[in-house]
């Protein structure tokens, strides 16, 4: 009874800006450098979805690749050519770095997935840079 | 003692058809998409081969990558430039999807290496569509 | 006046046999090896399509991004997911090469697009292997 | 007297906005689409610069690729970490489109180098979307 | 309370020869091949380094980018642009394979990090081998 | 009647040293920096080979890709895994810069080719950096 892992990719266009309202201009540079210039900057992000299970018997299948695609761009939709910090509500109160992007993410994707079925997800802000995710 | 995981990808090309005679013609269409079309089409697939273990003394290595290269591809060459429908024999009960292909190749190169060698396979069918498989 | 190229890049996924019927088995086999084999072999080919011109003042654009995509995958529905040999009219005569399949895609973008904004396409059929093709 | 190209790839991150203040806004959404968000989108770009020349007999160069670096970081520092619109000064009255930043970065970059030394620049917006410009 | 795994990939380039004294030219042809090559050769190695963690409140980070780039960097000057055989002192009894050059540089960065942060490393000889090391 | 340019892309590695005997130690520093290092460093060199003419009606090729691989590998085998100054006679009054690498590797090709095949070769020190050089 074998588990096998499904994954598939994804990109979306995004800008962002690193600040913090409680600290001071100087300590916001020293912290987060150029990524709090006022009018921020952007990335192509590379979204990896992982979802594992059983194989379904007929069709030899994790999930239909259909099912997942739909799902997974439905909520890149909020984001995808997006302001991340203005144009979507999840970067009010934090700060949106890859990592809180990341759970936001996995909070989004987990909901609309059949139980437990969301294994990990990795985003790339670039090709040298990523963070992943497994759920707890 | 410690465990070192030695990767080496490889790749491969074929074709393959997704069909479940026990279906009709509208349920293969409805659920395999474009898959299903009666004559193939085909990929590039990339194969990530893991073996894991302690490093021998004398050559600081996992598996001498030598061997470990004859090896799958001497599995490969059942599957490379062929349909995997019609060319090879793993395909006649179950729907060579990119699942069922990896659970195909880790049997296949899981018996010619040393005992528990092999960690994990990763299957790419193109670099946005990828499955993986632990063996268990 | 300056001119610009622009270039967009599309995938998609055939299946094919290179077979010269004039030639015994023995000669096709001898000539294209395992390309010759009866049921075909796939690829995910990777297509890339320049065309140049003098940027519209207005949009600051050589050719509205929008409008290339939409011309190209129309294009491109003729050979995605399908065996380029028995499911397209193009490779009756002519043995599908990547060579050949770059010419064919040449003339159709070419008649869909304005005059002479076509450069060049570029067909990989896989990452070590592409053709170029600039119309003359 | 061989002339060789030399080519070094750069990377800087963007964010820009599309968007025409002589066009209502249902014009620009209609030719820019996401694009002319109020708020913006960004990309991680990828610059190559290639210069030409005969080698330097002493060195075997076309250039000492430390000075090329020099100049074009000392460019890509306008950019880098920016808003396109907003933090630097090229574009108020053209779109930063991926063309319109191309012939911005010739022009800087040009003007660095000895006499025609330039070739040519690829500015890629993403890993499927790219300009060339060669100067004339 | 999650944990999240933020990996950051960096490059350098190293010579290396596989050889051990105790065995014969013809004992190490053997086993090693070109490797043995007695002026050796050389590769461009990719690392990426894994840490993981709670995020930081205030940031949203688990690691600030900048100090983990810090870190990795003071670690890869000992190794980059150097023949890793004559030019460091880690590969005196052993044999600088991909193995040994990866628990060597776990061992250098887990030392620098705070304690436990470091999760995985891995590293790649060439884009199509590549070992990994989690510290146990 | 249409000429393609096909290329197919190879991979090589090789150790090397910039040195200059005529200049003193400083000099060599001052000029090749990290790169004139006694011991050398190394590279996974690619070298793309790119060949031009009028497709072969019978074959529909530009050339047959098993005998372009055959003359390629015949030549990279005096390169692959060695110490490009000590291991080949081509480096002893050049320095073996990627442009004077890319020299040689033309004079050896074009020797091989069918008089005027070779059209262009690209020559890739890493990802970031490549020389290209067309025969004039």
């Amino acid at each position: 009874m074998q588990e096998v892992i499904l994954t598939k990719r994804f990109e979306f266009s995004g800008s962002h800006r690193y600040y913090r309202p409680q600290w001071s201009e100087e300590e916001n540079q020293r912290v987060f450098g150029p990524n709090s210039r006022p009018h921020g900057h952007g990335h192509n992000y590379t979204l990896e979805v992982s979802v594992a299970g059983r194989l379904d018997e007929a069709t030899g299948m994790v999930m239909n690749i259909v099912d997942l695609k739909a799902t997974v761009l439905e909520v890149l939709k909020e984001f995808d050519h997006k302001n991340l910090n203005a144009d979507t509500p999840y970067f009010k109160e934090r700060i949106p770095t890859t990592e809180n992007i990341a759970l936001v993410l996995w909070e989004l994707i987990n909901q609309r997935l059949k139980n437990g079925a969301l294994r990990a997800i990795r985003l790339y802000e670039d090709e040298d840079l990523f963070v992943e995710y497994h759920g707890e």
